[in-house]
């Protein structure tokens, strides 16, 4: 195990555990003491049909919808539904590379799927909280991946989802894009095919890693309206090291590989043989399709693709000059939109 | 000196050789006994007004315009113009590192501006080919910023202008692209800044860098619909190895560094203290400002921003589903465009 604070209560909490015990996962491995990290909002009312569950994306906590999305008069209203946000596996909270004990952490870490997250989640909510539905499933990024996968999985369950800027199967310009992101870590001798003594030793990998993200996680119009201005930031220069590498360089490198090599390979239609048409049709919930105008590896144009195959499905599509990377709460106008798009799918009757 | 078969007469010749002589550069280096490499098609007319110039692109030489652009009934025809194709400084055929003698080369090469450029060709085309005036000059991404500068610089020579996926100052957003691909070769620890033994010792860096162009040269679609079959490729992943990364390695890393630093820094605004609208109101030329719709580093609003500033200009945005690595002759239907539109701004009079 490695210390990592950036993990811990004081920065990501408060957090509570659910103990899954040894958990089995799709590619082989197992998780030995696997536990999922969440925080909760809200109270879950008498027939138990108010929950909604947020999935974490890419390296995000549940923290962040504490910060930039769950509020009174929101769309995650915590006066009116009990939220559970809910740490992916391998995100650094849950279950991770550098804090699971004996011969599978670290390096050793095992794959994971975004199949292994749901099904995990899955127990999480049927059996501690005891839930038998959930009002509604939203995510952004990998956290959409997981809503497609809860939505498929389990179409019983959920009367209503929101991906937001992800898709139900990740595309093959997407898994590049995902793919040049893992090799900026693994390609800097100090990972040690992630046997690093500290996740600082393998800050040249993990700046390279941010520098990608300038380039594909905003938009040529955040660069040219310059809006890290109004961030707070002097510079172009200045807003890719003193906030995209000062946001990353923290994190553990494990953590993002696992959560990368997930990312890649997020795709609903391993439920029915590779095809989608057909593994979206079991989504019986109904669903807000929400990509970003601007996302350079979630376009809306893939998004509305996937939009034309879920049933009872409206594709909206967000609107901010700051690209992917909005979701971190870069755009108050955005957020005004997910809220908006929220309460109206909320309010339809299902 | 290293040998590199690749920028050979057998490889990319024909081509001739112009000697400039010692060439001070705007850096503050300079190239002793600079030689520019290029190739003629067709014949200067009596009144010596039937000249097009044609720079090259990152990566590219004079070479593809043979290959993919020039022929009787296209836009460059040969049979009624007289086509000078020219290789910028450090493309791995004009003087470069690989090929430079004594202590200014491989890891020594000095800083090269696209201005210096433009100088060298000018000399060769005043000097050499006795020209006062040229019909046409015209080339996509780094030739385009190599026509801007011809434009603004030498506006009373150039007649028309042709600028074709690329832009007069480059932009913040397409700065940091670039910075990750020399990233990608200069984090290679075979790379040892710049003095590798043989550019094959660099393929692991080489090959990273041709991953990133799979990310930002196509476009989504071109995966999307898997455009890669058409050109000959099983697979997303046969097209990324055995097209994209056999094209760049056999290149040299100094060479592809020396033109990117370049990139990074066009700008005709240095002209005017970095006005830019006054800059691009020097051009006379007829100009067709011809961008790639899905181009993901120059796209076309930021071209069609530029344009807006061009007295004499039309917009013409160019379709395809392969984004800026079309100008490689990807798409057969591209290259009609811009043929059309090479001949219509050829026909106009000035």
């Amino acid at each position: 195990m490695l210390s990592n604070e950036y993990y811990g209560q004081a920065s990501q909490g408060p957090y509570e555990y659910y103990d899954l015990g040894n958990f089995a996962l799709e590619e082989g491995g197992t998780l030995r003491g696997c536990r999922l990290a969440y925080a909760t909002h809200g109270k879950l009312n008498r027939k138990k049909d108010n929950a909604i569950l947020v999935p974490s994306w890419y390296s995000g906590t549940s923290k962040i919808f504490d910060l930039a999305y769950i509020g009174k008069g929101r769309g995650l209203d915590p006066t009116k539904y009990f939220i559970i946000c809910v740490n992916q596996i391998g995100n650094g909270v849950s279950t991770s590379p550098h804090n699971t004990a004996g011969a599978g952490g670290r390096g050793a870490f095992p794959r994971v799927r975004i199949g292994d997250d749901v099904r995990a989640q899955h127990e999480l909510v049927t059996k501690h909280f005891g839930l038998t539905e959930l009002a509604l499933v939203t995510g952004g990024s990998m956290g959409a991946q997981q809503t497609y996968e809860w939505a498929v999985r389990y179409p019983d369950m959920v009367k209503r989802a929101a991906p937001i800027c992800g898709t139900a199967k990740n595309t093959d310009h997407d898994f590049l894009f995902t793919q040049t992101l893992m090799d900026a870590i693994s390609s800097d001798p100090a990972y040690k095919d992630g046997w690093y003594a500290s996740h600082e030793d393998v800050h040249v990998g993990l700046r390279r890693h941010a520098k990608l993200w300038a380039v594909m996680g905003l938009s040529t119009e955040f660069y040219k309206q310059e809006v890290w201005r109004g961030l707070g930031f002097s510079s172009a220069d200045d807003f890719v090291v003193n906030c995209l590498e000062a946001y990353f360089l923290p994190m553990d490198p494990n953590a993002l590989m696992t959560m990368m090599w997930k990312w890649q390979r997020g795709d609903v239609s391993r439920h029915t043989g590779g095809d989608l048409k057909k593994a979206l049709a079991r989504i019986t919930a109904k669903t807000f399709v929400m990509p970003i105008d601007e996302d350079m590896f979630f376009p809306p144009r893939d998004c509305a693709a996937e939009q034309k195959m879920i049933k009872n499905s409206e594709l909206r599509v967000l609107k901010t000059n700051c690209g992917h990377l909005v979701v971190n709460g870069l755009d108050p106008a955005w957020l005004q939109q997910v809220d908006d798009n929220l309460k109206e799918l909320l309010s339809l009757p299902v």
